[in-house]
């Protein structure tokens, strides 16, 4: 239940690259039955760490705590739940803030570039060392979402079933926009010096930056117009509450507060490497087309769920994928949540999320 | 038809602060006729001139070409044209990278908060410079359509109609958010100096940056997935295109080249001015709501368009605008286009908007 460390030993080949004996942190909840059969990998976003949901070691609460838990839709009096944080994160997996082996300094940009399919390699190291043949389910959100399709695509066997939460087969270009504008707006922060930032003082600027970038993305127009509409601010905070063009709306108070936040919690480079890494994934490159691909699928039950106003992983690429999964998969089910929280809907429309899991870890 | 320039002598009255003689550039097409009241007049973007269409006078191309000129939607054989270069802007017209003749300096951050209604109050001395009395219509796409709006709500004699384009009768949080990012990505560049930048060497990357944002919110992710999809980039142009995070994809090739032609070609102070100008714009200003702003018009027909695939001025908007507009006014018709350009569909689906545009002024 604790958080645990797996150091893969040797030479770890990437996609591009290799790295030597890296780590992958992890976090695990429930027991691990008999057969080792009722194993539960969940892979997470970007920016979260494996701390899925509090336990009696960590009290302090995970980012899907309402999900996994005894009694919960993920019920951890039936399951055994796994997560990992993703190889190229800097919450305790090897990342480009690591320090390399080979020559005692942080890796920063000589850390090879990073793919989903690398993460989910180094992930399926911590489900072999538990001794784990058979996985009940592997679940993504987001790139998460992103890496258990390629987990499922990489290892066959491995995993009895999928759950893709607002995720997608493949980046499509007006998502590669907005994340590689927020890459171009970190590496202009004169501070970012490509790479070698002095680690006490990380390019605020420009992850504050990208940061509000994110949450324009990751949230939706309606959302936002029905909780601030043109509310103006009662107290603006931090620099750009200064000058002529200071902020004077609660959207902009808003994003300032959560970019705020964001900063100094995830070190800089890790966030450019696993932003791109994103844009890079395409199930098709495991066939001649992301049909192809999905031929070699050996799960039995996949559930694709997206939301309606999200604009990052718009609802058709949850269908397309669904159609697609269709085509392969025996018993595949589609949900198309009517969450006004976009992108991130699945963090926070607690109430239209947990009966949909409920329902597929129910059987 | 040659571009001319209006000033507005002795003191100029802002809603916050005032100017000294400001002048305005305007530029016009066809011929006033002897009643004087064949006057369209046409309010611009944030960022174009008042050059629409090329004349003997000025050959070049101007950025509504297919829509005005002898024999198009707005025929110039009927109708006299007249647009002008808002006020703020950096065409003619005084702005912030103006010199304060009170002072012999440039305005830069001293020129007095800008708002939509004081480019109108601006614009309606040229009119009035004009003898016009009675405008056909007054006609505005985007940030134009505001100052459309405004200008029908501050001298509801002047224009017998209203064609509002893309636009909206408010600013809400999910454009201001988009709007306040651009803004601040700018500020936070250093060579912005406060607004005191070298004016020969302007803040490019802020400029850049923002410009790149401002697409991704003018197009939409249908048109890039049409247009784009996951090609690679042949060629990278720009310093984006070097290091480990360079551009790769087509759609990152395409932004590059859209922000490398903006940057130089606008004034970085003026756009600030202007950017924000729009997030406070609110009808409802000129009254206690929309509704009772708008019992203040005197036009008898309005047309207001917009379309499916806009993220910035949803066609939400544009039905609530044109709902409010039809509680006021006699003749209201709602043209909702499915152009898959987004907000920038009004400069580049000429074969959709041509139509809609040619009908109302071929009465």
């Amino acid at each position: 239940m604790a958080k645990h460390y797996h150091t893969i030993e040797g030479e770890f080949r990437m996609k591009k690259g290799t790295l030597s004996s890296p780590q992958v942190a992890y976090e695990t909840w429930g027991e691990l039955n008999s057969q080792r059969d009722n194993a539960v990998l969940v892979f997470t976003g970007l920016s979260p760490s494996a701390h899925i949901a509090s336990s009696t070691e960590d009290t302090t609460p995970g980012w899907w705590e309402d999900m996994v838990g005894p009694g919960k839709p993920i019920d951890t009096r039936q399951y055994f739940v796994v997560c990992v944080n993703s190889l190229g994160s800097c919450f305790g997996s090897t990342g480009s803030a690591s320090v390399n082996p080979d020559t005692g300094k942080i890796y920063r940009l000589d850390f090879p570039q990073l793919s989903i399919e690398d993460i989910a390699k180094a992930s399926v190291e911590v489900i072999n060392a538990l001794k784990i043949n058979s996985l009940y389910s592997t679940v993504g959100a987001s790139m998460g979402g992103m890496i258990a399709l390629a987990f499922c695509l990489l290892y066959p066997e491995l995993s009895r079933s999928l759950v893709s939460i607002s995720s997608a087969a493949r980046a499509l270009p007006f998502a590669i926009a907005l994340r590689s504008l927020q890459r171009e707006i970190i590496r202009e922060d004169p501070t970012w010096k490509n790479g070698l930032y002095d680690l006490d003082t990380p390019p605020a600027s420009g992850m504050k930056l990208a940061r509000k970038l994110g949450m324009i993305s990751y949230r939706s127009a309606i959302e936002w117009e029905t909780r601030f509409a043109r509310e103006r601010a009662f107290s603006t905070i931090g620099t750009a509450s200064e000058g002529p063009f200071s902020l004077s709306f609660e959207v902009e108070s808003y994003l300032e507060h959560q970019a705020n936040s964001f900063v100094g919690s995830f070190d800089t480079n890790c966030y450019l490497y696993l932003s791109q890494a994103m844009d890079l994934f395409d199930t098709a490159d495991f066939g001649g087309s992301i049909e192809q691909a999905f031929s070699r699928l050996k799960i039995t039950r996949a559930k694709v769920i997206g939301v309606n106003s999200d604009i990052l992983f718009p609802i058709q690429q949850q269908r397309e994928l669904s159609d697609a999964l269709g085509a392969a998969v025996d018993d595949v089910s589609f949900n198309c949540l009517e969450s006004i929280q976009g992108h991130d809907s699945f963090l926070v429309d607690m109430n239209r999320f947990r009966p949909v899991i409920a329902d597929f870890f129910a059987e």
